[in-house]
C-alpha cells in the first residue's frame, strides 16, 4: 500500500480510491477485477471496476487515492460459528475424551467466567478473527453477552452475538441448572433490549440455544416465537454427535434424530443457524433444505471431535453451508483461513470412504470462497449488506498480500486463495468503513496488552474453576 | 532473543548459551527442561540443562550468552517427503482429477525442467521449509539432483537429495521414456560419487524410485543391491492409490499389492523410506514393520489425493511413521507445521469412518512431535546425529516465540506446539551449528530476489511445458 497517501484518521469520510489490485468480488456473477479499483464513501462502497474505468472519473484533489501494488482484495470473511468466550480457554482440552472434554473442562470453565473474562476473552478472540481476515462472525453462545458486545465495538468488527440458554438436561453446572424456561427467555428479551442495532449497527442480537438435550419443547417453541417476533435469527449446535440422537430417538419419539424433532415441531425456519448438523441423514437433509435452514461447517472441529457433515450433499440439495473455526478448546486456531483450507481437503478426503478414492475435484476454491464470503453472509441474514464487493453494499474488505514465499508464485490465482494463502498473507482489514488493521497492525485495539491481560485473567479462571491440565511429557 | 548480545556472524565457533527458555529435548526420555539452557560450540550440542545448573558452570567472558526470554526450543523439524523441484508449479493443478494432475500438469512441467529450474525451485521451497523450522528434509525424487544440491549448500539445510528414476511405463514424457535400466543406476552411482557427503556433511545422496509401475523388476533388484553396497537409503512412492495395488495384482501375480509384491522380492528393508502407503492390508503392515521400514505419512496430499493411511494400525505394529508435506502441487502448503496439525486432525476423524464417531485422543501432541523430530530423524537414517536435542548431536534447533495472539494463552506448552502454533511462530533456526534464520529473516539467501527469479522462472516454464490453467470465475 502506498503509505504516502495513507490517511491518519481510520475512517473514510471522503471519497478514498483502492486501485491496481485483483478485486475478487464474489457478486452473482463472481467477476473478479485482474486490474481493479474500488471507490469507498463512509462506510459504504461507491464504485467498482477496472483501475483504467474508475480513475478517469475521479479527477478530484481531496480524494484519498491508494495504490494496492498488486494486493488481492476480497470481501471481509464472515465466520459463522465461533466461541468468543472460550478463547481463553485455548489448550484447556486437548488429546482428552468427549466426556472429560465437556465436564472438566468446559463446563466448568464456562461456568464460572466473569463478564469481564467474557469481554478479555472476546478481545483476544477478536484479535486472531481480525488478523484471519474476518469482519463479521456469529457468536456460537456465551453467557455473557454484554462482555462481548463491549468487546465488540472496541474492535470494531461486526457480529451476530448471542446467549446459549438451557433449562434442562443432566449434569449441568449449578449456576446454569437453576434457569427456568421463563427466565431463558425473559434474559434474551432483556439482552435484546440493550445491544441489538448498536455500535454503529454493527451488533445485532440472536437468540440461542446450546443444544437439544439442553432444551425443553417450550423453550425452543418459545424461542422459535420470539425470533419471528424480533425479526433476528436463532444459533443452535445441530445433530452433532450419534449420541444426541440417540437420545433424541429415546425421549421424543421420532425415528431418526434432533433435525426430524425440529422438522415436527416446526422449529425448521430460515433464521436458523445449524452449527455443525454432522449426523443428518437424507431426509433430514431435505427438511433442511425446504425450510432454507442455514449450516455452518467446522471443518477442524468435525475432523477432531464430531464426524463428517455430508457437506456435499447438502450443497447439492439446495442447502446454504458456511464456515466456521468453533471454540478455542475445539480446534484451536481460530483462523478462516485456515478453515477454508481444512474443508477443501476434508470435503476432497471424505469421498475416499465413499468411493474407495478421494475426489480432488470435490468442493472447488470458488465454492470454498463462497462459504467463507457471500454464503456466510447469508447464514447471519446479513447478506443484503455484506459478504460481497458490490455497489451500496458495506465496505467490509480484506487485503492480500501474494508476493511472499507463503504464496508465491501464484499460478491460478483464485486457488492460491485457498490452498496456498495464510494469514501471513492477510494484511489489512476494513470493517463498516473504518481501518481495523493495517499492514498487519490492529488500529482499535492495543494486541499486546489484551495478550498479557488474557494471560492473567484465564490463569486465574482456571484456578476458580479447579480445573488442572496434566503435565506432558517430563517437566524438569 | 536479547540482541545487545547477538553475535554477528552466523556460526559459533565459540561456546555460546542460550538459556531462560523452554527446552523440549524429544531425548528417549522426553524430558523437558521448563526454564532450560543449552550450549553450544562449533556444529554440536556440548550440553543442555536447567538454566541455573549450567549457567554456573560457564563463567568465561567470552562465552556468547543469549537470553531467550521464555521462547521455546526444539530439535529442527525433519520433513519425509518434499519435492524441491515441485515448487515452481504451485497452484498449477489444483482442483483437477488425477489423470490431468498427472498427464497434463505433472509429466509436462517436471519433464521440461532444467538444471537452473530445479536450483530456483529447491531455493523458493527451502525459504519455505526454514520458514517453517525444517533444517533437514528428504527429497522425493527430481530430476536435476546438482540443482537440488546447489541449493541447498546455500540454503545450509541438511537433506537427503534423490534422483527419481524410471525405466518403463506407460505414457512417460518422451526424455524420460528413452531410459534404460543400465543408464537409470549409472546416473545413480555418478550422483552419489559426486555430491554424497558434501556442503560440511549436510548433503546425502540417497537412491530414488517413482514408483513400481515405473520400474522392471531389474531397477527394484539393482537399486536394492546398490543402495546396500553404498550404505545409503532408497526413497519410493508406495502403494499410493488402489489402481497401483490392482497393477501389480494384475501383472506381477501377487495377492494384494505393491508392498506384498516388494515383500516377494525382498525389497523391502530397513533403508526404505515408503512415502504414502496408504493402500496396505495387516499383512503388508506386518512385511513393513518386521523388514523396518519406515512410512513418510502426508496428512495434505493423503485428504487431497490419495486416501487416509492406517497411521495407528502402522504405529501400533512398531512401523516407523513420520511427516512430509509432498510437493507444492500436491498440498499447497510447504508447512511441517501445518502437517503436524493436520497429521492430529484427520487421524483423530479418520476413526469416525471406522467406529462412528472420532477418536479425539488419537496420535497426541507427543506423537505428533516425535513423528516430526526423532522419527524423522530416524526415517532418513540421520538419528545417530539430528532429531532431538542431547549432548553431542548436531545443534539443528528451531526458536518458537509462544506469546503472539496466534498461541496465547498457553495452558498445555506440548500441545499447544502441535494445535496453536503455525509458522508465524517459528522465529529464528540454527541448522549443523548456523543460524539460517534470524528474528525471521533468512540469514542465507536474499528471500525478495528468490521470489522474483521464481516468479520467471516458472513463468517461462510453464508455457516451454505448454501448461494452461483454466481461468477462474469471470476475470475481467
Amino acid at each position: 500500500m502506498d503509505s504516502s497517501t495513507t490517511k491518519t484518521t481510520n475512517n473514510f469520510s471522503q471519497i478514498t480510491i483502492f486501485y491496481n489490485g485483483m478485486i475478487v468480488t464474489m457478486d452473482s456473477e463472481l467477476r473478479v477485477f485482474e486490474n481493479g479499483a474500488i471507490v469507498i464513501e463512509d462506510d459504504k462502497i461507491k464504485e467498482i471496476g477496472k483501475s483504467d474505468d474508475v480513475m478517469q472519473r475521479y479527477h478530484d484533489s481531496s480524494i484519498s487515492l491508494h495504490n494496492l501494488n498488486g494486493q488481492f482484495l476480497l470481501p471481509g470473511f464472515v465466520n459463522t460459528h465461533v466461541h468468543t468466550s472460550q478463547q481463553l480457554g485455548r489448550g484447556i482440552a486437548d488429546d482428552v475424551d468427549l466426556i472429560t472434554w465437556l465436564h472438566r473442562r468446559i463446563w466448568p470453565y464456562e461456568s464460572h467466567m466473569t463478564e469481564e473474562d467474557s469481554f478479555v476473552s472476546t478481545l483476544l478472540c477478536g484479535i486472531e478473527l481480525i488478523h484471519s481476515g474476518v469482519t463479521c462472525f456469529a457468536e456460537a453462545g456465551g453467557q455473557h453477552v454484554t462482555g462481548m458486545a463491549t468487546a465488540v465495538e472496541l474492535l470494531g468488527l461486526r457480529a451476530c452475538l448471542t446467549k446459549s440458554i438451557m433449562d434442562s438436561g443432566e449434569g449441568l453446572p449449578a449456576p446454569w441448572s437453576a434457569q427456568t424456561t421463563d427466565q431463558c427467555i425473559q434474559s434474551q428479551k432483556e439482552l435484546y433490549a440493550k445491544h441489538n442495532d448498536t455500535a454503529e449497527g454493527r451488533i445485532r442480537i440472536w437468540l440461542g440455544i446450546r443444544q437439544i438435550l439442553n432444551s425443553t419443547d417450550r423453550l425452543l417453541l418459545e424461542t422459535r416465537d420470539l425470533a419471528k417476533l424480533l425479526k433476528t435469527g436463532i444459533h443452535m449446535h445441530v445433530a452433532e454427535i450419534p449420541y444426541e440422537n440417540e437420545v433424541v430417538i429415546d425421549t421424543r419419539k421420532v425415528d431418526h434424530g434432533t433435525v426430524t424433532f425440529l422438522e415436527k415441531i416446526k422449529f425448521l425456519q430460515s433464521n436458523l443457524l445449524a452449527a455443525h448438523s454432522v449426523w443428518v441423514n437424507d431426509d433430514e437433509i431435505g427438511y433442511l433444505s425446504r425450510a432454507g435452514v442455514k449450516v455452518s461447517h467446522c471443518p477442524a472441529a468435525a475432523m477432531r471431535m464430531l464426524g463428517f457433515a455430508p457437506v456435499k450433499k447438502m450443497m447439492n440439495a439446495g442447502v446454504c453451508v458456511s464456515l466456521g473455526t468453533d471454540g478455542a478448546p475445539s480446534n484451536n486456531r481460530m483462523s478462516i483461513v485456515d478453515e477454508m483450507y481444512l474443508a477443501s481437503l476434508i470435503n476432497k478426503g471424505h469421498e475416499a470412504f465413499v468411493t474407495g478414492t478421494t475426489d480432488p475435484m470435490a468442493l472447488s476454491a470458488e465454492i470454498i470462497l463462497r462459504m467463507a464470503t457471500i454464503d456466510g453472509a447469508k447464514t447471519v441474514l446479513w447478506d443484503n449488506e455484506i459478504g460481497s464487493l458490490e455497489v451500496g453494499k458495506k465496505a467490509d474488505i480484506v487485503f492480500v498480500d501474494p508476493c511472499s514465499w507463503t504464496m508465491a508464485p501464484v499460478h491460478d490465482s483464485i486457488s492460491s486463495l485457498v490452498y496456498s494463502m495464510r494469514t501471513e498473507n492477510i494484511v489489512s482489514v476494513i470493517c463498516n468503513g473504518k481501518w481495523i488493521m493495517k499492514d498487519k497492525k490492529i488500529l482499535t485495539v492495543d494486541e499486546d496488552e489484551i495478550i498479557l491481560q488474557a494471560k492473567t485473567a484465564s490463569k486465574v479462571l482456571l484456578e476458580r474453576a479447579g480445573i488442572i491440565i496434566p503435565k506432558r511429557m517430563q517437566m524438569i
